[in-house]
């Protein structure tokens, strides 16, 4: 006899039970509809990677993070720790398969061996859109329409997409003579929102060293996006515009976009320029952008993105622009179960089938068939059973019916459906109307 | 400056392209929807997991496959080379929470660091589906009306699902007084379709020193599946039952399992007993079942499966039987594009709106947008161009219709669409003309 191994996952790893998966479905079929509707494209990379592929020797953090080894052949692999990297190494090794200008979207999961927090794993899954080789704002604005038709198409109608320039503040950082300060700023005035505006000046003042009046005219000009929207944003700022090249490019850039935006039939309260958005990653260069939640604010922001300079300048001289952005699947199926937009569900069938003796089966399965093909999901109890039994495993499973057909039935061509919630009981002639009664649900 | 790195995959890795990435994600949503159906619910287990739990010391070949390494925190870690053994794992975990019997699927890539060969790799994707908890027919059937629901599904209408009986086949193994050499006697009857019968004999008797008279009584049986189908089978093996309650009992399994498929309406045509069907893994004891496609049977099985004892036996003392399949999603992949049935594109878009000026691009936006609205893909031209070079994008990427709204168009709401295979023009007065034109492709 084999010895009994404990059943267990690896600390910081975890399944993914019926019931979220079939959220996860649900709402990654929605979201790769939306990039399908837009031309964007599937590509997938391996799991895999050559070590200097993903990383340089000089980097910090993330290092410590890898899952790194020797495969059999001596090799030094790692497995991927975002789509990104493996994105710029994808679109040099097949630049001229897939031709430039190059959209794109891909969903798998990336591995990071972070100490594990609640709702934190060692594994987990990114979903990424980019489109590669185009300088124009078009572009920019088109991922933000994305972003909004994403929202849209799972049904969340309450949100706002907050949209700032990198260079912009980046100029802002020059105008007031601390260019080399500008990341810590965008970082400190990121989190206005959690901290107030009294710790943020704290913060500049204490962590930066900033002087009073550098630190007024920061707020100052965040404070410009917190008491104004739409094109009066512009008309404020526009005084900014002269105070150096790359405050005039921001803001004509953000500009512009909003000008897509609005002309694209995006309604006004979904976006909103705002000059306190920082988005974390170090590579973005130009408009910026944070999607946030009306009514759930605190899970922070669900889908972010931006413009970066280039893309690829690990693998190739060759400098590749483009914009991109990142679904966050978890905290979307986190909200749209607190939003009550999705319920969780055991199973995805709507009726359980019963089966009440052997000699049945047959005609059940015939049954089963036919209402499959009317569109109906439908899972037919495994074995012959007391009635009891099977209508315990339709509770336990979550089956909104139950539909019976015993033997005069079967002969009959008619089927009994129970409603499980509302308990209502009928029986029909003809699988049709049974299968629209189901199909009608609640 | 950094260094430039080689953008390169490791040796047997590769990445997925636009063209067979939208196959791939076509056929991936064709068979979930056929699971999802028949109620079975998606399940996900890490890719990463404790070398105990995925094999035994004694595991001989797939070990030196193994991608096997210590994680950061010391532990004996395995890259999954299958998603079976993952899943047997999950039900004994998760046995409380999901409730036997329990249907699942899981997609999802395994590795294994075999000796790459043409159109083998490293890491490739499996799609599983199975039944546990379920000793009765019903369920068997179930997964192969499921086969024959996938292949419906996806638009091969050309395919036999071939079903043996590994316990049929041990017990005529018993009753030719090898016992010990059914598995082997199975491996070589498999290869009558390749090999032929007379070296099918040759091996018998030669690696397996089985007398000429055992080697006989062993082809006589299996030729009763290649002479007669359908209920004869039954009855000219009908003798059989009387050698040994295995082969009764085999063979009363198949034969009620037929019943069913035929009564649920399986076309007689599509499923037939095979006494030479062995199916690989050594866990089946049960029905087995192997899917050939009529015009490319050199491919192999696209659809495998049949009935284990017990999945579970490495981590709990519990028995527990069931069904299930695989479906071989590269295969069919393979096939879908030598039967013509899927088109190999590089863009999902069905049109490529262009873009003429900048201060088109609200306009130009809104249009797209109107035209994603009536279920149209959509993708806008990145920036204002040559009319010439948006074409030769077009082109390149094998845009079915480019259209066109120049200045004097877009005031007028009108839309100018070009067929780019048949070449035709036509100027539409609405969006919603032009998106009827496109929908109605080819």
């Amino acid at each position: 006899m084999n010895d009994i191994v404990e059943a267990r996952t690896l600390k910081g790893f975890r399944d993914v039970l019926p019931g979220e998966g079939l959220l996860k479905e649900r709402l990654i079929e929605q979201v790769k509809r939306v990039f399908l509707s837009f031309g964007y494209a599937p590509i997938e990379t391996p799991h895999l990677e050559y070590t200097d592929v993903l990383i340089r020797e000089t980097s910090g953090d993330i290092g410590k993070q890898l899952y790194r080894f020797n495969d059999q052949g001596g090799r030094d692999v790692c497995l991927r720790f975002d789509l990104t990297v493996p994105f710029a190494r994808f679109v040099v090794q097949h630049r001229q398969e897939v031709g430039i200008p190059f959209k794109r979207y891909a969903i798998g999961n990336v591995f990071r061996g972070e100490q594990p927090q609640f709702g934190r794993f060692r594994e987990f899954m990114q979903c990424d859109f980019d489109f590669v080789g185009v300088e124009s704002l078009t572009a920019d604005a088109e991922i933000i329409e994305m972003i909004a038709a994403i929202m849209e198409t799972i049904g969340i109608s309450k949100f706002v997409i907050r949209m700032n320039s990198r260079r912009l503040m980046n100029g802002l950082a020059e105008a007031l003579n601390v260019p080399e300060k500008a990341g810590d700023i965008l970082r400190i005035l990121d989190k206005l929102d959690k901290i107030g505006e009294e710790q943020v000046r704290a913060a500049l003042a204490s962590e930066l060293a900033l002087p009073q009046q550098t630190v007024d005219e920061l707020l100052s000009f965040v404070a410009i996006t917190s008491r104004s929207s739409g094109e009066e944003v512009f008309r404020s700022a526009s005084q900014y515009k002269e105070r150096n090249e790359l405050m005039r490019r921001g803001l004509d850039e953000l500009e512009k976009t909003a000008a897509i935006l609005k002309g694209a039939g995006l309604p006004e309260d979904k976006f909103k320029v705002d000059f306190s958005v920082a988005r974390g990653l170090g590579y973005y260069t130009g408009i910026v952008y944070e999607t946030y939640l009306t009514d759930l604010p605190e899970i922070g922001s669900v889908c972010s993105g931006g413009r970066y300079d280039n893309l690829t300048m690990n693998f190739s001289k060759e400098k590749l622009p483009g914009v991109g952005a990142s679904v966050g699947l978890d905290r979307l199926i986190a909200a749209l179960q607190k939003l009550e937009l999705m319920k969780l569900e055991n199973t995805p069938a709507e009726v359980l089938l019963t089966l009440m003796s052997e000699q049945d089966a047959p005609q059940i399965h015939l049954l089963a068939q036919q209402l499959r093909k009317l569109g109906v999901k439908v899972e037919v109890y495994p074995e012959p059973s007391k009635l009891k039994k099977q209508f315990q495993y339709a509770d336990r499973k979550g089956q909104a019916f139950v539909a019976i057909a015993g033997g005069e039935e079967l002969s009959k061509g008619a089927l009994t459906v129970k409603d499980m919630r509302g308990g209502s009981q009928e029986t029909y002639s003809s699988v049709a109307e049974a299968a629209e009664r189901i199909r009608k649900r609640g």
